[in-house]
C-alpha cells in the first residue's frame, strides 16, 4: 500500500467535510456523529453515577454527562476513577455500564478535547482513552454493557470491551466503529477488539465502510449479544449477570486474563507511540481546520 | 488484570464445593461432571478396542473404560499407544473415535489422578494428557470423533481435536469446556483448540461461562459438524470418512499440518512450564481439600 | 506430523493420476479443475481490457484469456501491469475485477506453465502468481470481484484478494481452493487469506478436502459476500463500490491497511523460499509424470 499517501494526502480531509455538510443539509449526520460536541455549562456536576448493591456484589455505573454522554477527558477521568473504585472493592463483583440519558449510550469522543488544544492536552486526552480500554477490557469483574441507546465510534467501543452486551431493541438506535465515515481511522486496539467480537471479515468490512449497525443488525453480526425491550434493558442486565457470578471467580478471572491478555499487552507495548500518533495527526493543520468546519455544522445543528 | 489474584484467592475453592454440593443436592452435577470417578476394579481389562478393516484403512477406536471413559493415566496410555500404533501401520488412513459405553462418550479427566497423588504422578498424569491432545491434533490420519454421549471437559477436548465431529441427536447429551464450572481453568492449549474451532467470542463467552452445550445448539455454534439419530453415529461416520479419504493423503496432511502446526508448536514449547502449572495448582492443599469434597459427593451419589 | 512424508512419500501423485484418470471416466473432472490447459493460438491478443470511467474513478478489468482465463505468465503479466497502471492513475480510485467469457471467471493457474519447463521458468511463473496477489490484497483502490463463472484454485484466490465478491446466481457455477482434489497444496498465503475471509475452522475442512462450493453455499460460508441474478453481476459490483467510494479514500486505505498488512508482510519476508518450495516440488520427476497425464487427460476430453 506504498501508494497510500501519495495519492490520497491532497484531498485528505476535504472529503470529509463536503460529506459531513451533505449530510447536514439532509439531517443525517445526527444518526452518525463520530466526534460529539459537549455542552460546557455543567463540568462540575458528576458526570457518573455508580450504585453498588452490596447484597448481589452488582454495581450500575450510570453515565449522565449530558447531553449524549461524550467522552472527554474529565469524563473519562471520572469514569476511570469510578470503574478502579470498584475493581479495588472486594464487594463488588460486577459492574453493569449504562446511560442515564435518553436515546444515547456514548456518543463517542467528544471533539472539543481535540479541537484547539495543545499537543500535550490531546496526548492526555488520548491517554485517557487507552485509559478507558485498559480498564474495561482487562477488568477482573464481570462487566456488562446495557446499551440503552445509539453507540457509535468511542461509545461503540466501550461497549465492545465488556464481557456481554445487551441492546435496547429499538430501529432508530445504531452501534458501530463508525471512524472512516468522517475521514479517521479507527486505531488497531480499536480493531483488535472489533476482530475479537465479530471476526475477521465482518471487522474488515465494517471498519473499511464505518458501518453503523441497527439493533437487530448488530446482533446478527455479533457486535451485541442479546435484545430486549427498551424497558428491560437494565432487568435483562441484571439477569444476565446473575449467570456470570455463578462461576467463581478466580476460575472466570484466569480464563479472561487468557482471552484477553495479548491483545492488551500489544497495545500496553505500544502506548507512548500510539499516543505519539494520535497527536501528530490531530494537530496536524488540515484535520484542525476540518474540525472546526464539523464543529461549526454541529453548532449551526442546534441552533 | 493485576487484581484477579489478590481479590480472589482466599475464596479460590470454597466457592466451588459449596457450588457443587448445591448441585448435588439439586441432583443436577449429574449432567456436567468435569472430573469422573472410575470404578478401580477392572484394572487389567483393557480400556481401549481398536477395529481395524483393511479393506477401506478406517480403524474405529472404540473407548471401553466402564463406568464413564474417565481419563486415567491406564486409560490414556492405552489410548496414546493404540493410536500410535494405528499411526504406525500403513494400511490404515483413518480412525473413528468413539465410546462403547451407554451415554457418554468421555467424561473427562479421572478425579482419582489428581487426588492423594505425589506431585511427581501428577506430572506424568498431565504429561499423558497432554500426549492424547498432541496425538490427536497432529494425527496424519483422518479423525472422527462419533460422539454418541456426553463429552464434558477433558472428553471435549478429545472430540475438538478430531478432524470432524459427529453427535448423537439425543437432547440429553451435551458437550463442552465446562471447567470454571468447578472453579478451575481449561489451560491454554484447549482454548487454543476451542479458539480454532468456534472463533474467539464464542470461544470467550463458552470458556468464561463453563458452558456446556445440548446437541442441537453444539451444531449451530460450531462446536460438531453434524447431527445423525443416535443409532446413526458410526454409519455416518464411516460415510464422512470416505469423502477425506477420497482425497490423497499427503496433499490433505500437508495442508491439515499447515493448519494446525503453531497450534501444536505453542504447547510443544511450554509443555515442561505447562506441567509445572498443573501440578503445582493441583497439589495445592486447598484444591487438594476441594477435590476430596467432591469426590465424596460423587461417591454419596453412587450409594 | 512427523510421519506424514515417510508414510506418503511412495503414493504421493501416483493417487492423484489414478483419480484424475477415474474422474475423466465419469466426466467429473470438467466441474474442478485446479490447473488449466490454454489455448496457444493467440498469444498476441490483449488478455485483459480495461475500461476506465473517469466521471466515476470506476475501471472495469475484464479478464478475457480464451477459453477460460487461466493465470499464464503471459496473462498474469498483463493483469498486473494493468492493475499497477490504475494504481499509478490518480483519477482512478475502485477497479471491478470480472470476466468476459461465458460461465467462467478464471480456471486457476495454467498447467503449461508448470510441463517441461526449467526450474528458472517455473520460479518466474510462480512470482508473478504471487505479485498478483499482493498487487491485488495490497492494492489502494477499492477492489470488487465480479464473478460471473466458475472461479477455482487460483482463481478463487483472485477474488478472495478483492475486497467485496458478488457472484452470479448460477447453480453450476462453483468456487473454492480446491487443490488437494488434485493432490497439490494450496500455499500458505492462499491459506491466509481463505482464513481471513471465511474463518479458521470452515477453512480448514475447505482446504483439507478442497471443496468447491456452489454459489448458495458460498455465500452461506462468507466465501462471496452477495449473489445476484447472472445479468445483474456488473451492474450489483457498480452500485456496491459506490458506498466504498463513499468513504474518504485515506481513511479507508489505512483501515484495510492495517487489516491486511500481517498477513501481506508474512509473504513478502517468505517470498524467496516460497518460490523455491513451489519449484522444487513441481519439477519433481514424479511430478512432472503427474502433470503430463492430467494434461493428455484434459486434451483427451477436448478431441
Amino acid at each position: 500500500m506504498a501508494n497510500t499517501l501519495r495519492k490520497s494526502a491532497k484531498f485528505a480531509f476535504s472529503g470529509v467535510l463536503s460529506r459531513v455538510s451533505i449530510h447536514n443539509g439532509h439531517g443525517r449526520v445526527s444518526v452518525s456523529p463520530c466526534f460529539s460536541l459537549q455542552q460546557r455549562n455543567n463540568s462540575t456536576k458528576a458526570k457518573v453515577k455508580v450504585d453498588l448493591d452490596s447484597s448481589t456484589g452488582v454495581a450500575v455505573l450510570g453515565m449522565e454527562s449530558s447531553p449524549v454522554n461524550s467522552l472527554s477527558l474529565d469524563f473519562l477521568t471520572e469514569f476511570c476513577i469510578s470503574l478502579e473504585k470498584l475493581e479495588m472493592d472486594k464487594s463488588c463483583r460486577g459492574v453493569i455500564i449504562t446511560s442515564t440519558l435518553p436515546k444515547v449510550f456514548s456518543a463517542g469522543l467528544d471533539i472539543m478535547e481535540m479541537y484547539g488544544k495543545s499537543p500535550e492536552r490531546c496526548g492526555e486526552f488520548w491517554k485517557a482513552v487507552q485509559e478507558m480500554w485498559l480498564k474495561v477490557y482487562g477488568s477482573d469483574m464481570v462487566t456488562i454493557a446495557a446499551i440503552n441507546g445509539s453507540s457509535p465510534a468511542g461509545g461503540c467501543l466501550m461497549a465492545l470491551a465488556c464481557d456481554y452486551r445487551i441492546m435496547a431493541d429499538n430501529p432508530r438506535y445504531s452501534i458501530g466503529l463508525n471512524e472512516t465515515q468522517l475521514g479517521i481511522v479507527a486505531p488497531f486496539w480499536f480493531k483488535d477488539t472489533m476482530i475479537n467480537t465479530v471476526g475477521n471479515r465482518t471487522a474488515e468490512v465494517a471498519l473499511q465502510l464505518g458501518l453503523l449497525y441497527s439493533a437487530p443488525d448488530a446482533l446478527k453480526i455479533g457486535l451485541v449479544d442479546q435484545l430486549v425491550p427498551q424497558d428491560q434493558v437494565l432487568t435483562a442486565a441484571q439477569e444476565n449477570m446473575a449467570k456470570w457470578l455463578a462461576i467463581p471467580d478466580p476460575a472466570r478471572q484466569i480464563t479472561k486474563s487468557m482471552m484477553r491478555k495479548q491483545t492488551i499487552d500489544r497495545l500496553l507495548s505500544n502506548r507512548e507511540a500510539d499516543i505519539t500518533n494520535f497527536v501528530s495527526f490531530i494537530t496536524k493543520e488540515s484535520i484542525q481546520r476540518s474540525l472546526r468546519m464539523y464543529l461549526e455544522m454541529l453548532k449551526g445543528r442546534k441552533a
